[in-house]
């Protein structure tokens, strides 16, 4: 294969991660990026791999995920976004598509990752929401969860929030540069963007932070978690359908990047 | 049956309409009025007839539908939300419960219904709120919907918003309290309240005022239409997964006429 004859593509996608054991392959079951690839291959005929720029968990879902793949067809670009969401099932679609440079590394070049975790607050289950957030019932102190969120803003060795059995990455630090939490009527919402996450990162934290919103841990107790840097201290996992990927961001808008503009 | 010996009992239900024929039950169909009937006679043991405050059309969801029924049962208030949230299917939920005067009138009592339509103004497909929107792509006058939408504030006969086969009502009058377009994102969101609504009226009156937010149809032209009083003159009618009864307002708040508190 000529790689010179091949040129990448940036997709912006969205997807209900319900059905699938998360954005990567692995052991057949059904993954975003495998119904990406399949979908790519009917419209092109190319079997490419297409890579993300953050990993989502299974039942995780995304409102922009960033993913990126090499083609050597010569198709415009426009193409790809109608031509894909014509092949995909109807819980994936493409938002947006961009030509870039053969060396951008979608994942590498992103500077940041904006999460939500959407909890629904009320006695009561919801059929419309139920599936993009998690109940739970009784009160929560959401200014205490907030007080207790903020602590994390800053560069600080995030082990204590990772996965327990989570495939151990180089260095456990990473940077928060943003964390709220705030109540919008039933909903309880944790806003948080860092550089990039541990395996299960966010989950443990919003874990954490609904044990110091129902007053069974202090604030300081919070704290003390960060700093004992213990794998799988803090939780428990709250579950993957309260999680979304809201944007993943690069140093200008894509839009910059595209080379058919 | 003694009447004296059942009380009326007032659920405010939710619902994600999408795999039903309706609120009401008809040729055997799947319905919210059946669920509801069903969870309830494995509640209780008893078969009763289940009255909604507003009819939904097949497809239409329901984010606080209030409904009524009569029982002999002994069960505690609260008992009905926990108990028919167990039997109801995940698409329908029980969010509130209260006992009422055996004369309270679901239907009849209600001054007033609360509707919003949601439009996603986008180019692509949205696998999040795909069910629960209607995809309209390319530019939309805001203003201009929201403008041709308030002319219906008021008393007027609505029968050019009616659908052409609904069963006909005795008067076509109705009284909208409010009508409000307004862009949040990618959403357009229509929000009206009207004492009741003819059958299709929302969705007849949406379909119109797309068109006015796409220029094909001047502002004057939708008013000639409710002058013009000629039965499915408006539309086209949108599709039902955008539509949502989002309230019943009685004279009073329903805590207000619980008997048991």
């Amino acid at each position: 294969m000529n790689l010179l004859k091949t040129t990448k593509i940036l997709l912006v996608t969205e997807y209900d991660g319900s059905r699938y054991h998360g954005f990567q392959w692995q052991d057949g079951q059904p993954s975003i990026q495998g119904e990406l690839e399949k979908a790519l291959s009917r419209l092109t005929g190319e079997r490419r791999r297409v890579m993300s720029a953050s990993r989502t968990d299974a039942g995780v879902h995304a409102r922009s995920q960033v993913v990126s793949f090499r083609t050597g067809s010569k198709l415009a670009t426009d193409s790809f976004v109608s031509g894909l969401n014509h092949y995909l099932p109807k819980d994936i679609a493409v938002k947006a598509a961009y030509r870039m440079n053969n060396d951008f590394n979608v994942r590498r070049e992103a500077i940041s990752r904006e999460y939500s975790y959407y909890i629904l607050n009320r006695p009561t289950r919801s059929p419309i929401v139920e599936g993009f957030s998690y109940l739970v019932p009784g009160e929560l102190d959401v200014k205490a969860m907030n007080q207790a969120g903020s602590t994390l803003v800053g560069e600080h060795d995030f082990a204590s929030f990772a996965a327990r059995n989570g495939v151990s990455p180089k260095s456990t630090v990473r940077h928060v540069f943003r964390a709220l939490v705030e109540r919008e009527g039933e909903m309880v919402i944790f806003n948080i963007t860092a550089n990039s996450f541990l395996m299960h990162q966010v989950r443990n934290t919003i874990g954490a932070l609904i044990r110091v919103g129902q007053g069974k841990m202090t604030i300081d107790e919070f704290n003390s978690i960060l700093e004992a840097r213990e794998p799988a201290l803090a939780g428990p996992t709250a579950p993957a359908c309260g999680l979304c990927l809201k944007r993943v961001n690069y140093p200008e808008p894509l839009e910059n990047y595209d080379e058919d503009l």
